[in-house]
């Protein structure tokens, strides 16, 4: 039967940016040997004078029979990695496990298990909730579904990075369904937040009184502490996750959606609201930058632009 | 200067519906003497053989510089008791305080506070954050607008019912803008997992299942807990708090956010949901029910009446 | 049996506006003895030039058994001149008929019209669609409702100020109904062209071509043809019909709607749409200027004040 | 110079549905020499008794520098058949022109124009806005980008399909955003429709009175008139336009208003009642069943499935 990956076995880590780094660098510093591959093979320099090899080509990060982690950008970028060659997947071969941490389609999930399955490789879906500095803190939360085995061996590296996983059962698209549904969900509390914030300010009741309410009562959690805050003080820069890149988990949400055949008015609200902040050139600002949509129809000043 | 409401003053109550028996009764335990008025006097009679004095008339629960405590249904029931004969102000008279709990528009407040002052009483809006065994539990959260020194008088009070308060400033309208803005937080949280869950439904994911990510992970408060577990089981019967008064506050919420030229999208949709909730028939079902339109629009089966 | 009300009838006339008066001095020119109205007396001086005899109280523009008609700004100015002292219609008395020209909630007709019967004096609900232009030609739509009796009455005063009119049945709010459904379609279809132009334009296509081939083809009617051109030109003042006065009816519709349990999504929309203009401080402008809301939503540039 | 396609020249047809068919049979009752090709060959019989050539591939249809026609259902059938093999491009080659009849994408559009214009092709756009009954007739209306010159030269074909056309300069995709954005107009007006209709119909007022009233004053002109009928009297089948084809035109309309970074919330909300009803198995009947989504949400009954 085959055995756990664990300390210090070759893990090979495709994808070295904000959210991939910081992993991988926690993998290294427990024991693992890591072979890793980035576009730009800069930004892997911190990494290899902690150790890591840097390959130049995604398929040498592979070991036959062995695991390989990716966090990229979107669907596109794990699509030509994993898809364009099959290199990488036919140096993994038979055995080989893909744990593939990106926030992309179901849709995508399932055509790469089938894919991968035809090199004797499993595919595990595995988004990650949290920002770069859970990533760097090992405390992620971690959605995963694929076969059940898989999941069992990956555990000891599931461990290094996260405070808590689910394994969501057997279809690689239930862990990706998970991970839209969530940051949908957040996407919805900053739209919530930041209409009850503007009402409250119309009338007199400051935005940060509202929050204080609001979060030492019944929304007493992370998520709205965290968002509620920023949209309070209406600080949307520098982005901690941008603008654009929740635009495009929306839109992958509507598309999940619709290809189920669901509609979900307040995703298509939310996409709106997106999509106006990105034409008002505030792609690269933070994603509670969708407040300031609800600021504006009511009236009070555009926020300034705080990146200079 | 005038000193606090303690034990055992008398206070007067008026109205003992699903939230104002149990606050009643919970001071008549800690040893206030109260007298109490409501519409349907047989509702009273549990607080009778508690203690309480049961009065035919609203103005018999006055002390002349006294404190009243209203916990009514809506906006008419509290101007009707209060506006009408003016009976109950005219004996509160000087120095006295009225304790406003219900939630109410804060265009209402603003008028009765106007209207008190013309006796020399002092008017607190103090709309509560909990349901009806919060109340029982002394658990309320209280937000409390209008004059500071009469919110120090009404502490000791306050106490008995809550597990915490919030002091809003003296604009009499301004608790009640933050009530409504939580109510709404609430309404748009059900939408939103409404649509998440129904989402994962529809992808193979079990609603029960995203509903354990999201309230394991992010967003881990009472809100998440106690409405996703509703919503993912959909189980609206019987209302803990009836969808039809739902819809009257996210009414409230909308009437004040256009007074104040605000526009609120995701209210203006939580409303129309509602509203075709009712329009089938569910008015008297919890607030929850809300999520069946996502569900039905996403071609599942209705939820079945489980009234009788 | 009554007679119809013909020239040299007297009819008595409340409110001389932007489209009372016009359509007043039609009256008088075709022969009708006109008294009339208006709360500030000074807007009726051209209308006593052409003849018509100016009172200082609403009750004195009624006979005994005649005919009011009333053209005024909103429900509660209608409510007031008939509701408060009742003057009016004591005057009236039995056979009388009061022609509502006003676009008022069917609540307020329905009150209105049990309150009138109590005198005698039947109520007939008489909106208009048409602006002032069309009021001056004598070219409005008049959507009536009411008794049959009174309406074959007034066919000939109707006959002065329109093209066509329609008898909608007994029920008084029938006509509101009616009026409001076309102010909504209207605002709707204002939405539907800012949208597509404000596509259109987005991608290379100019507004004024896409106006030509949506009115030259299947959109080929007076709505779509004046108001597309004012929002290819994006030309919002002066106004032909207020933004505010726009407003105003969508929130008669939505609140129809909401008595009946109707869920207008579209109305919403429009409706927030309205209020964001008017927290931009566009209330005086056309409501077309509706439009700009879509147009600044897409990043393009605010339209100029250009009423100074 | 090239000369214009006039009667007998030999014309190509690509696509033998609903509307292509009629258009095909069209040309060759004038005169032309019509090679045709579809998917189904048996679809084309009644087409070859009438003196066409049926062909067993699509290349098969081209002369040298000729035209063909093409009419297909979505972005994929074209692409398919002009992008896979190119065979047709090969032997239409340099001086020949594609006249594209489909509604699809500007982006789609925009990139046969290049793949075309590598084999001396011009690729001219050109959605037609009608049902088959308009293009049996030869009353469609016709959009058209690309180079004029082409445009002037395929001139006397189009005066045999059409009542009407429109050059909208050179941009290939022009065309399509013109055809997009029409065929969300119609959706809209029939949303609006539906809405104004059930709020009437709530309030006691017949559909169809209110149906009379809209399109016996502003909105007198076909697409009010037909499908203003057909929502008043809830008959959505049999199908003249499929609801699941309404659907992906909205869904283009979606995509190329992101792609443009265009919010369009009156396109998001009919996309969310189209999918509403395709989940609800309606996606056969006509588009006009957008309205039952109006109705079911307003608490009246489902309309019945009159298909069997």
């Amino acid at each position: 039967m085959a055995t756990a990956f664990e300390p210090p076995a070759v893990v090979g880590f495709i994808g070295l940016g904000n959210m991939g780094l910081p992993m991988a660098a926690n993998l290294l510093m427990v024991g693992y040997t890591v072979r890793a591959w980035n576009r730009t093979a800069a930004r892997g320099e911190p990494l290899a004078r902690q150790g890591a090899t840097l390959v130049s080509r995604p398929g040498d990060v592979a070991e036959p029979g062995g695991l390989v982690l990716s966090s990229l950008a979107d669907d596109a970028a794990l699509e030509e990695v994993f898809g364009k060659t099959e290199e990488l997947l036919r140096r993994l071969g038979p055995g080989g496990i893909h744990l593939s941490l990106s926030t992309v389609s179901p849709a995508t999930s399932r055509r790469l298990a089938e894919q991968h399955a035809r090199y004797g490789v499993t595919y595990l879906a595995a988004p990650v909730v949290g920002r770069p500095d859970a990533a760097a803190a090992g405390k992620l939360w971690i959605f995963v579904s694929g076969p059940a085995a898989a999941y069992e061996r990956v555990r000891p590296v599931l461990r290094v990075l996260r405070q808590g996983d689910f394994h969501l059962g057997e279809d690689p698209g239930a862990a990706n369904v998970a991970k839209l549904g969530c940051n949908f969900l957040i996407a919805s509390a900053m739209e919530a937040l930041a209409e009850a914030f503007t009402m409250a300010e119309k009338n007199g009741l400051p935005r940060a009184t509202m929050a204080e309410v609001v979060t030492g009562t019944i929304f007493d959690c992370p998520a709205y502490r965290n968002y509620g805050k920023l949209i309070a003080e209406e600080r949307y820069q520098p982005a901690l996750f941008k603008l654009s890149l929740g635009l495009k988990d929306i839109r992958l949400t509507l598309q999940t959606a619709e290809s189920s055949r669901t509609p979900m008015p307040f995703a298509s609200l939310v996409h709106d609201h997106f999509l106006a902040a990105l034409a008002k050139g505030r792609g690269d600002w933070d994603w509670t930058a969708l407040a300031a949509e609800v600021s504006e129809d009511a009236g009070l000043p555009a926020p300034r632009d705080q990146a200079s």
